[in-house]
């Protein structure tokens, strides 16, 4: 008995991942292979020896009291008859899974807002000049979110209308932008920039976000026990809690980090581990936000710094990024991403990585772990993001010696150079991008010659050259093969003449697989898709930037809507949405201010409602009634691309220019005649 | 094989509750068998057929992202060296832990705050005047609000000092009080009201809430996959959110309720199932706020509504309480309460509710099932909680027609009284019961007679007739027997002559106990506190209301910190916190600031940290270096009151006031030599 209770003790012998199954990036195939020689454990290994509780998946594990958890797990021959599944206090399936799905669009939504509300308090800091770090660079779009505001931007002088101080302005729109969360009455100001037909239907819904933060809590409360038990009433509260995201917090974080940091527009870069370099201090950026990383790029590129990067024997410093934070920087300064989400902690296996400096969302603790095999330091920067792990150095940022701050962590990352100890192994894998895409650019780019919107775009829509658009955006999730939903769905869309926007992790995931460039149309796209690029010269997926910068598809999409021609509401549009490999609640959060816009939107991998069928077919089909977009779930990426492209077509169709594209795809003369 | 399988499929036979083990009360046991042989399921019999899930209820189940559910159980062995358990993004046990505990906090500070916005809404709406249903109950304690909150309640005229207009100054009120859940800078006004001490201690440790909503969404963002992975960070943010509860969200809900409704002062009244009356048409509103309760407590008692239910055949209209809502209209105007948490269902038993009302929070979703099996009317009435089911009526509450929607709802039950089918079965079991305490009159009763401040019972705590004060609140528990836990902890307490102050659920379970008559003194109290309450007339456990109100509790602490000789904070005073049968995530964040207000907090059934002991390690014990306080969990009912007990006199023995008590148990000489 002694003997065989060992046994049972002793721990399972662990599965390693492989690295083929587990990867299609080659660069992550090496460094999964050599985290495996070395021993150091990575989220590819845990993916394989832990398995998640497939009840959980479901959504119908309710632990919102001290009485469960309580678990409804749904029959494998599913539901026949009446569904009498029940929690202790009577919840039923659908309830516990809107409770659970709500609750995830608070944590995304809170995730995505409080960055915002990070943002616009280092902008009044700015505004304010009180500190010299910071400062207002883009004029055009503070005057642009001063009017989305209510800001006056001019004042009537002796019966003469003139330009207000910009300072004054700017200092103006931080208060009332930090307003925006708490605010006791009225509405979300941005929810007014949506196409009116869209803002309608929200307040016909009972679903305009009063404030930011408000309707955030206000899911916790109704989520809590015993409050509300209707799962449409629920999602009521979830869809407000999205808007206020999307049209709101998210939408905030990129109007005013471009002021400060200036919009995008498109620039040259590479992606991929390959961007590491041996002979160079590699420093990496991780996280979501521009306030510190913004610093170490100005700070990397210091003479002070580079000199000092010398004087320690390096030839100068690499410094590149991962997840949004990455994203941030590679679309303003070309500075390159070196890894998503899942290759967080093979950045480090490298043996290259001087160090990581983190701020917030989507870290994995394990990086530290990681490091403490390696030399790399490991910096956490900000208050509420540490890590329990002895070797974390924490390092907290201030914006009010922000460049001071940045200078002592790329110090740090040089003082470190000498002390790599393992062979460095950096993959040779890289690719080159343009990215840095943006609703201005996009009109720069697909507008008319003669007015600033978005004629090319509607017209090559409607003409069938491009047959829709899609947003494909979203993480990375290690119970999917990392990148091939990502690639597969792109590749799928583009080639079926459909321009992707992308941001995210599916942004860097395009990048590494060389879509992000002009030269991509040529070998991937449909000829009318192809032609659009190569005549315009932009690759056929435009990256948009971050998660928060989702925001930016909003505004573009509404921009379509304006330049007319292709019906009266985002609902109308031949578009639909996708996160291949979702796995955040950001990513719910997103998806659901998406579908609540008007959106078709699908997910890959898994989908958290899957044991309440009728909750999920609210969400699925009874939810396109109400806001004109719904959700799905396709695992499969070939048919998820496909189920996105029926959608566009069904929407080209509606507006009665499904013909024009047959014409285009069947006959060039008739083409050629359509456009004469 | 086949055979096999089908074994395994066909349900396992449900083991029904049995009444004697499911419950102490009697009432409830009768109702429970009538119950089971009506084939109406209940919570009992749920509690035995689906067990808690083992991991979750440890603390350590995340799914706060897509690539999970990821369970980290604790091994039954406990865990021999290092702890390598890990999420797959290497989240260990205490981050998933912290994790969790963090968002029952923000779940149940966002249900109490919440609930005190909706007050202040229609607080600001009776103040400016634009219902008539509502007024301005209390002016004085409108001037102390006001003076919190930094409203100016004198005006300067000519020089001269005058009272300002208090309609002005309600207005004011109401606009700075709404402004507290989300003002931009600043911090929560109340604050400022706690013992200078703690409010250093709070300044020290970082934990001031900014407003109330903020530190809720931090919680959600800091929570969120790949953000704060330290367990004392979070917890920080814990503390900071759960002291907006205590010391805002909740404090407002009470002030607010107290100037629109009145201030409580003790009353008579009764409590139990045995309240409802055969012949009469019984309402029974259930929930957690009075807003609505208020008006139908008025539109019960108007003549029409008497005439009406009179001609309908019923003698009157008996209307009761189910939770805190009941503890409002208990408070205020003596209205008995029904039952408590558990005993909902078994109030539509009796077959005699012809109909429950309900706002927000602890209502069970299965009281739609059981109405459905009874005549009951179920008439859920407020915006954030509707019920699924087909047979539950909704009629908005709205407070601009609050008189109107009350009497609409009064005339539904007394329609349906005709309606009743089942043969009605009221158990005879009530109790009389004083209820109505706060901190104003616990001034009145044991205040000094030329101070008005805490002077007698500081006095008496000093002396040691009082060996301490215990704030014993909280819900009821379905995985441990009905009011076993509540009943015994109060007693061991008062038999050990410590004075009780009782809120929630455990406040009606005293009251069914018929602990809260000062006749219970001489049955149930040590020589001391029994003497005490014989001299000034007072039960031996104070009703101090609603959860909400726990922030009385707070303030009384305070009172006693300030009338001297105690200590200069809390955390010094011989008291200590418990909620026996705690069940909600309201209890978790009401723990949470009672803890981080200094005070010593047990809980009893269970506690959802057990599976990372470094985690509750910290909870248990290095929280007490911070804050004074400390959580700790007892299953076992006299050990809990023990712990308590012990504490207490640790206390007394750090003041120097452990002498005086040993002196006046042992020996009555020498204690009338003390009082000299």
């Amino acid at each position: 008995m002694a003997e065989e209770k060992e046994k049972k003790a002793a721990p399972k012998k662990e599965k390693l991942a492989d690295p083929i199954a587990a990867t299609i990036d080659v660069a992550s195939q090496q460094l999964i292979a050599r985290a495996q020689q070395l021993g150091v454990e990575t989220v590819f290994d845990r993916a394989e020896t832990m398995k998640p509780c497939n009840i959980g998946a479901q959504g119908t594990c309710c632990k919102n009291c001290g009485m469960g958890p309580c678990r409804l797990p749904l029959p494998k021959s599913g539901i026949e008859g009446e569904d009498t599944r029940k929690g202790l206090c009577g919840a039923t399936a659908n309830t516990i899974a809107a409770r659970n799905f709500i609750r995830m669009i608070a944590g995304g939504a809170a995730a995505h807002s409080d960055h915002g509300r990070g943002v616009a308090e280092v902008f009044l800091t700015a505004a304010r000049k009180e500190t010299n770090d910071y400062q207002i660079k883009d004029t055009v779009k503070l005057v642009q979110v001063a009017e989305a505001l209510g800001v006056a931007t001019t004042v009537e002088v002796d019966g003469e209308t003139k330009d207000r101080d910009l300072d004054e302005v700017a200092v103006e729109v931080g208060e009332i932008a930090m307003a925006e969360w708490g605010k006791p009455e009225g509405e979300v100001f941005y929810l007014k920039r949506a196409p009116q037909a869209l803002y309608e239907k929200w307040e016909k819904q009972g679903v305009r976000p009063r404030n930011i933060d408000r309707e955030i809590v206000e899911i916790m409360h109704r989520t809590h026990i015993g409050v509300d038990q209707d799962y449409r009433n629920l999602m009521k509260q979830g869809v407000r809690a999205a808007i206020g995201d999307g049209w709101g917090g998210s939408m905030l974080a990129t109007d005013l980090q471009d002021i400060l940091f200036g919009t995008p527009y498109p620039l040259q870069s590479e992606a991929n581990l390959g961007v590491m370099k041996e002979d160079h201090v590699n420093l990496i950026v991780h996280g979501h936000e521009p306030i510190l990383s913004e610093m170490i790029v100005a700070a990397s590129q210091s003479k002070e710094m580079l000199d000092y990067a010398k004087e320690k024997g390096a030839k100068g410093i690499q410094l590149s990024g991962i997840c949004c934070t990455a994203n941030e920087i590679l679309q303003r300064h070309g500075i390159p991403p070196a890894a998503n989400f899942l290759q967080q902690e093979l950045a480090i296996i490298t043996g290259a990585c001087d160090a990581m400096v983190v701020d917030i969302q989507c870290i994995m603790q394990n990086v530290a772990n990681v490091a403490n095999c390696f030399h790399t330091k490991l910096i956490t920067t900000h208050p509420i993001a540490k890590m329990e792990q002895e070797n974390v150095i924490h390092i907290e940022f201030d914006e009010h010696y922000a460049m001071e701050d940045a200078k002592r962590i790329v110090k740090m990352a040089i003082d470190n150079f000498e002390n790599r100890g393992a062979e460095v192994m950096i993959p040779r894998q890289k690719a080159t991008q343009i990215a840095g895409f943006g609703v201005e650019s996009i009109q720069y780019h697909l507008g008319g010659t003669f007015r600033g919107d978005y004629y090319t775009l509607n017209d090559n829509i409607i003409n069938g050259r491009i047959r829709g658009i899609a947003g494909v955006v979203g993480c990375n999730n290690a119970r999917t093969r990392h990148n091939e939903g990502h690639i597969q769905v792109v590749k799928e869309l583009i080639k079926n003449d459909v321009i992707v926007l992308t941001t995210g992790c599916n942004g860097i995931a395009c990048a590494m697989e060389g879509l992000l460039t002009p030269e991509a149309a040529g070998v991937y796209c449909g000829a009318g898709l192809a032609e659009v690029c190569e005549t315009v010269g932009i690759p056929p997926v435009l990256h948009m930037g971050s998660c928060v910068d989702n925001s930016r598809i909003l505004l573009a999409a509404t921009e379509v809507v304006n330049a007319g021609g292709l019906g009266n509401d985002i609902s109308e549009l031949p578009v639909a949405g996708s996160a291949p490999e979702w796995m955040s609640e950001k990513a719910i959060s997103i998806g659901q201010y998406f579908v609540a816009s008007g959106v078709y939107t699908v997910f890959g991998v898994t989908f958290p409602t899957t044991g309440a069928p009728v909750f999920q077919d609210f969400l699925f089909k009874e939810m396109e009634k109400m806001y004109g977009g719904m959700w799905d779930l396709e695992i499969d990426p070939i048919k998820h691309a496909h189920k996105m492209i029926a959608h566009i077509d069904s929407k080209r169709k509606a507006l009665g220019i499904d013909k024009a594209r047959e014409r285009v795809l069947m006959d060039m003369a008739d083409r050629q005649k359509l456009e004469a």
